[in-house]
């Protein structure tokens, strides 16, 4: 069985074939700048040269048939034929308090998918027109939507509620949803096989650090709570977003710079965090360097940046009363042995005995800690479009 | 030497008289609805009646005069002459980043409380008339200014910062300042003698929790962080402020309900925490009898409210790498068992080993765990008036 796994925003589609028998990748890619006339494709068939290629692509459907045509071309393609390309798996990153499980497309999915336009003005209205154009673009290949937001429904609602009046939660669904949840849940069974301990018996905190960041602790199985909330701006420092702040300082801003609630949100989303700290750059890599430097106001975001995971792993330790193993993931989370020697040093209190020299890597898999320490810590390589083609599989085989 | 301690907010005075000899309270009361034509007076002379008076009392100086009247009463009064009150300490919430600690009054320092009318726009100002008001009524009294964000000073940067534009900071001065900070010194500083450790070697958790209630990290004798931060808003959950929201909500709300920024600022500060949520009563007493008779959303609400609690103490063990003592003080931390039960014993991954009958009681010091708990839990009553009395003799003795 061949899934194809689809990512789609706005104006980019990523893919990736995998070939379920061994899950092995076939190939993977990019359209990028969709709707333009200089729209790129960037195709990796696996074992063979990488092709890139600019041309007009308008909307999402042909943007799908570019893909589609680079995974069946003569020299770089991987399949003869469309039919081959047996399901499909989107992710979708938000699926309200409705969808507690990844989800075969019909109608009423889609009419779900778009009821939650107001909650991710950014991301659902692309996945729902990703959904429609794969429809278009692949006829027959059934459909799994994925959803980031699934795993944390099992969030109790004691943690999930906001300490708002309790109307707007039954007015608009104001609460914590949480989301990355197929990278916390992929990484969290990792944890729990290499603990060598089954799933529902451990207490595991998840720390996903991309250039959106979010914790999780998952207690015997379940997620329990998370710090991304109603959006994907509460919790961390992150890339360019702001992360926890004092409510109050919201209308402080707005009323000292006379900005609209449309500069807010762009202020809080894409010029705050690590960006708006430093003034230079989101990236992290950019910020090791100035930090190694003398740089003295990348060395303070780095200290905020670890300070608050250092927080919510505590907070988490207290809401679990007490952690198995703490994990490590995404761009940050597994390409950063300085930033994980900022936090692990401080959680010998938890019976973390941390180990700098197997500290001293990036990108695989590793447990960071000595073979003594009572509480592991380990670095695991998330892979979500796995977990989304695995989800693929096996609702579309039963059905 | 006797210390008149003066609380003054925009329509009331709070006053405590010590004689400082045994730091006993001479007399203490209230005067309220301050501007009306029935304002109240309550006068408590220690060992002698209470007596309750209304009359028109239209400002400030008219108020602390009528409280002068009472402290020399021929019947209920506690002293003969005003010349008796050696100096006058007043509570003053913002001290912004100038003042690290208490102050004797002069004119810098009324600038200074003037300069942060807008970090404080509901207490400073107050806190200014009532320092006036208070020089009129007993002119050549030196007075003494103790601030609730001093003892918060010690925290370093990487934790009073928000991951804002740096240039909110240098600007506005947008940054953690945290408060209650008096009850945090006298209840830390208590409970490192309870310990019998010296303050300066020890880690102690402080949760003051009264209807405002904020937590404080005290590391080996300074505080390193605290839940309240630019503003008294963040943080816990408490009796009508949200705390900790995902700030992305904000823009939200003030869309869809199309609220102005001073709806806003009423909505999270006096109608959100437990009465937002329960929709019945910001008392916790009202609460624990409403759970007791088995309504759900009061249930809920003392179980949001607990569960922030426990996640803060456990951030803060994770920021100093471990804790010694957690303490419970204000209101609900000294006269809440239920709620102290619904916290410590989800703690024992810390070493608290919780002991419920020493918890079932109210208002007095205890320690709530058993004597093999390796981190000790305390009930502390505290006592800010005391602290500003004891910050006001030191400096005038000295000055």
């Amino acid at each position: 069985m061949k899934v194809l796994v689809l990512n789609c925003g706005s104006s980019s589609v990523k893919y990736q074939l995998f070939d379920m028998r061994d899950e092995s990748v076939l190939a993977k890619g990019l359209v990028e700048r969709i709707g333009m006339s200089d729209a790129i494709l960037t195709h990796r068939p696996t074992g063979k040269e990488k092709i890139r290629s600019v041309q007009p692509i308008l909307e999402h459907t042909t943007a799908i048939k570019v893909v589609v045509n680079a995974l069946m071309h003569h020299e770089h393609g991987v399949i003869k034929d469309i039919a081959e390309i047996d399901a499909i798996g989107h992710r979708v990153v938000h699926g309200g308090e409705k969808f507690t499980q990844s989800a075969i497309v019909d109608n009423s999915v889609k009419e779900a998918i778009e009821e939650y336009f107001d909650l991710a003005p950014l991301h659902n209205p692309a996945h729902l027109k990703g959904i429609l154009a794969a429809e278009d673009a692949i006829p027959g290949a059934p459909q799994v939507v994925v959803f980031d937001t699934s795993f944390h429904s099992t969030i109790p609602k004691y943690a999930y509620l906001y300490g708002l009046p309790y109307t707007l939660y039954q007015k608009y669904r104001i609460r914590r949803y949480g989301f990355h949840g197929t990278s916390h849940k992929y990484v969290s069974h990792r944890a729990a096989e290499l603990l060598g301990r089954p799933y529902d018996d451990v207490k595991i905190i998840t720390c996903h650090l991309g250039n959106g960041a979010s914790i999780a602790a998952i207690d015997h199985g379940k997620c329990v709570d998370t710090s991304m909330g109603f959006t994907p701006l509460e919790g961390l420092i992150m890339g360019t977003r702001c992360g926890d702040i004092d409510p109050a300082i919201i209308p402080f801003i707005m009323a000292k710079e006379e900005i609209s609630l449309v500069e807010l949100d762009s202020m809080l989303n894409k010029h705050s965090g690590i960006l708006g700290v430093t003034g230079l750059s989101s990236d992290m890599r950019d910020l090791e360097d100035a930090t190694e430097k003398g740089d003295e106001r990348a060395k303070l975001a780095m200290e905020m940046y670890t300070y608050r995971i250092r927080k919510y792993i505590g907070a988490y330790a207290a809401a679990m009363n007490g952690v198995d193993a703490i994990v490590f993931t995404a761009g940050i989370g597994e390409r950063g042995p300085m930033q994980r020697e900022m936090i692990c040093p401080h959680l010998s209190y938890l019976g973390v005995e941390f180990d700098p020299v197997a500290n001293d890597f990036k990108g695989e898999e590793r447990d960071i800690t000595k073979p003594t320490s009572k509480v592991k810590v380990f670095v695991i390589p998330t892979d979500e479009e796995l977990v989304i083609a695995r989800d693929t599989m096996e609702l579309t085989s039963r059905a």
